[in-house]
């Protein structure tokens, strides 16, 4: 997509903080999310994370100065419902960007007027940033592919199918939380690959509770049942990014997996950030889509030139760790990886036109995860399960603790951002959930 | 449960086509749907089967003589709201079903009003019968798993996991459609097992179009996050039954499904019955849970006496086919299989409380597939991939056509019925669909 003056580095906003080192939320990002104030239970309302702040666009209606052309968006906006702005043409959503960029400009004419409708980002409490109609989680990333795979299948880590197919399959849309939200350890049926075939199973708290480091893609519009959509219209159909933590419980999922795909060991519970980050603000940073040498090309229906110009994006992923013993010493969370959303083996584009080319529909709030999103090099795993080789190397942590999988009070945050250097970042927040305690066994 | 009026054998209805012989709706049945006039736009309205017509609960409410307690289920019944009644306590739903089963009864005092209150199902078109929120497909036919398992994996029918794990995945639920909908065939990869590693897939029309004989469970009642289900509890949180035909292209699904399990192999569509089938009417042909001798009893949280006492239902399964040669023939369907219900490996408990034995939530309105019922003998399949021996032994369908898999324009309908010797029936209506050709590749 063209880049307009909301994506020019040099615009700086009158909120202050939006310039901050390190803001993941500058004046060229502007994600949707719905907020209210923390503790009420006031509707939740829509708003754009500008700084350290929310702009509230129920309150931000009534000031003068938005286009008169926008006002059927700007009203569904303040009426709390995200979905018919996301659901509209993309040249609309473009529009709304552009509007709302220039209001929080430097020197804007509404500043005065919208100054009065900021809350503080610390004052509000977050929801999903919209209602999650079905969740299909994909496989593309192939560094991580490719370690589990020798981890669960030693002779054969990477399936046949894998270079040709974006492996996907189909998660639990109920036990999506946002972030923030405690995860209870999980309960289940595990048996050890090693023990005789006549011995029953255990049943009992998970011993091996991992996270996945994933961005998820929001649906804006979507397909009828039975009609494919073709690569060259898939993009325009993406609203924007998440990060989606996949937890998972290793040892439910090696005994359960086969032959129908994860089940119990994944859809106990799922994070996403609360900040939905458009495709239009990662429009700068989007990078060629690649296949190293030897490997196929995609099939026909896979391929287009803009897939092949500027298919991927290049965001930066991470994943920190605050174990309770380094909240009780005060203690910052600790960096446990970094890698790169460029690396992915599929773009979203591919993804989505995968996904509907059966005919399977598709629809406005659809989520579609990524899958871990591991980098090529060690130590660039976007799980536990890679970085500690399946748990035989726990990783040590700052203070003397180790981990091979999550222990209670572990508190695991997903971090992502794109910025040229020098340049805004364009940023999406935290995805943040704290283990509980597994209830009683019956 | 116990058995109340509503369950005799002997009543009979005022309603006189509820008496005729193989009618599926009985006054002992009385299941569940969502209607209006055939090619009106009007909202969907609340109906009860009976006979070969339906009670407009609309059009009830206002009649005189229903029981008082029960307004708050019959305001919202008249309103349309059919969740708000399923998802009552177990205790509400017997009472209501008392009451209709009351005043559909031979020398009812409302026979009189209720008689304008009567729509003939030939002049309605049905919904589904509630909004289908998470769908989760099980594999509780152990014998459709074993044919299927020598088909995919000839050294490897029936894993290990099998006989402990009630296996169970997620599916998609915006393509989940009421019978009667028309189905496109699939486009999709594929490659044959015998291809050498390097050669690229095809990408066309499916090849292997096939159904799936299922039940599915709807959800009355829900858990919380992080709050299991004890199997004493699961019962009671079921509202009924549908069938269920979850249409598959194997094709497809040899070559996608390892390692996450079935994709686009399945959810390009998959098609319900209209009526749900209360637990209620199911009462009487309740039968115990059983094991084969040799095989391991469920774990202690998939184990109750109520669950080994009745936990199973004795249900006749039917696969019926028209080809559109025999439709232009005159001729009506073909029956291509026949099995039971009973012959499930997990029972409807079972499932329930496994799925949500992590925390995993379930809500009102969720669907959990039963998996393809196959019988234990030659010719019990259900699907054409067992009844075909894998496209090897082609079914002869009168008339001098074969099928290995389905053919555009076939006409695929699922039945069902609980029925004691000489009593009602408790039938299920049809689950019916069309295959229409692919799409044009792009």
């Amino acid at each position: 997509m063209s880049l307009d003056k909301s994506h020019n580095a040099q615009r700086t906003s009158w909120v202050a903080s939006a310039q901050a080192a390190g803001c993941d939320f500058s004046l060229q990002n502007l994600p949707w999310g719905r907020f209210r104030r923390a503790g009420s239970t006031e509707p939740w309302r829509i708003g754009v994370a500008i700084g350290d702040q929310i702009l509230d666009l129920a309150a931000a209606r009534p000031v003068a100065g938005w286009p008169a052309a926008l006002a059927p968006q700007l009203d569904a906006l303040a009426q709390g419902d995200l979905a018919a702005v996301i659901a509209a043409p993309k040249a609309t959503r473009v529009a709304l960007r552009l509007a709302i960029s220039d209001a929080l400009a430097t020197g804007s004419p509404q500043q005065a007027a919208l100054a009065g409708c900021l809350v503080a980002q610390a004052a509000a409490e977050m929801a999903l940033p919209c209602t999650i109609r079905d969740y299909t989680d994909f496989y593309t990333g192939i560094h991580h592919a490719t370690t589990v795979g020798k981890l669960f299948r030693p002779d054969n880590p990477l399936l046949p199918n894998y270079k040709w197919v974006p492996i996907g399959y189909h998660g639990r849309a109920s036990s999506i939380v946002v972030s923030g939200t405690p995860l209870r350890r999980p309960l289940g049926q595990t048996r050890a690959p090693t023990s005789p075939a006549d011995e029953a199973p255990a049943f009992g708290p998970c011993q091996r509770l991992d996270y996945e480091l994933e961005l998820g893609a929001i649906v804006a519009q979507g397909n009828a049942l039975g009609e494919p959509v073709p690569i060259t219209a898939a993009e325009d159909r993406l609203a924007g990014l998440v990060l989606l933590n996949d937890w998972s419980a290793r040892d439910l999922q090696a005994w359960e997996y086969q032959p129908l795909g994860p089940f119990l060991a994944k859809n106990f519970g799922s994070t996403l950030s609360p900040w939905l980050v458009t495709m239009e603000a990662l429009a700068p940073y989007r990078v060629p889509f690649t296949r190293p040498a030897g490997d196929p090309q995609p099939l026909p229906y896979l391929d287009s030139a803009a897939n092949r110009a500027a298919g991927a994006i290049d965001i930066t992923l991470e994943v920190w760790l605050q174990t309770a013993a380094m909240r009780q010493r005060g203690e910052a969370a600790t960096r446990l990886s970094s890698s790169n959303f460029r690396d992915a083996y599929w773009t979203l584009a591919q993804l989505l036109t995968h996904h509907a080319s059966n005919g399977c529909n598709l629809a406005t709030g659809d989520l579609l995860g990524t899958g871990t999103q591991s980098g090529p090099e060690a130590g660039q795993g976007g799980s536990l399960l890679e970085l500690s080789m399946g748990g035989k190397q726990p990783l040590a942590l700052p203070g003397g603790e180790t981990r091979s999988f999550l222990a209670d009070g572990d508190t695991l945050t997903l971090r992502a951002f794109a910025q040229q250097a020098g340049g805004p970042r364009v940023g999406f927040g935290a995805c943040s959930g704290t283990v509980l305690p597994a209830p009683l066994t019956a």
